[in-house]
């Protein structure tokens, strides 16, 4: 395979093979940084919405292990992220699809997707691209602790 | 320190000095098992309650770091949450507080609370009891994956 990127004055060539790429964490791997997820239609069917029509959704950093966010998804940003291999959600704020990075840059890549036990919460396992999950500039929405300094 | 447990037909005696305490997981510590959390009066006004005067709580397991569940707390179960150490919920279904485990056993200590960045999610990192936090006997709520066989 092979990138053309237009760094800066010089137009700089890299070739990877596939070896290379495999060992690439998935953030700098251009040709699939999201796992695009076929759901069965049970699977579809087992999450339980709630009145607005929402579910919560936990998102997880695959490599660090770390809860970076709580956020909403409706059926179509759940059918979206699946498809698309991106975290969408439902902005309740904004009343809108929001495609997650889509403005700041730090796109969230989809690795794995769990329903829990009521299917009543969704957790996804994300490949985080650039600073971070929070509009703050934090990695983490969870940057505050109860008692600390 | 001495511990008397009356086990099964023989008392039996343990006795533990600081450093076999300090080595000793968390679990097996039945002196100091969750760690209580004296919140700042502004951290608590930080938090933000739905229209039902809930909030949810995403739980991870602060060795394993695996999410385990998400569940809600008004101010009351958060409350008694930092001042016991333990994990206690509001159960939406059953209408009351849920100190989690005093029925199945599988308690939940806590190490660390956080507030994100809006103020209306809250994660805690325990140390979970027994087989784990699902009702069903699996360590997490989360054990089923969209897109897997």
């Amino acid at each position: 395979m092979r990138l053309l990127l237009n760094g800066s004055k010089r137009v700089r060539v890299f070739t990877f093979n596939r070896r290379t790429l495999e060992r690439m964490p998935a953030s700098e791997n251009a040709d699939n940084r999201g796992r695009v997820i076929i759901a069965k239609p049970e699977q579809l069917a087992t999450v339980k919405y709630n009145s607005d029509g929402l579910v919560p959704v936990v998102t997880q950093d695959v490599n660090t292990k770390q809860v970076l966010m709580m956020a909403w998804m409706n059926a179509e940003s759940l059918q979206m992220t699946l498809a698309e291999g991106r975290m969408v959600y439902w902005s309740r704020s904004r009343e809108e699809l929001w495609r997650k990075g889509d403005t700041s840059g730090d796109r969230q890549f989809v690795r794995e997707g769990f329903y829990d036990c009521d299917g009543d919460t969704l957790l996804f396992l994300v490949d985080q691209e650039g600073k971070g999950a929070c509009h703050t500039g934090e990695v983490s929405c969870f940057y505050r602790s109860f008692g600390s300094e």
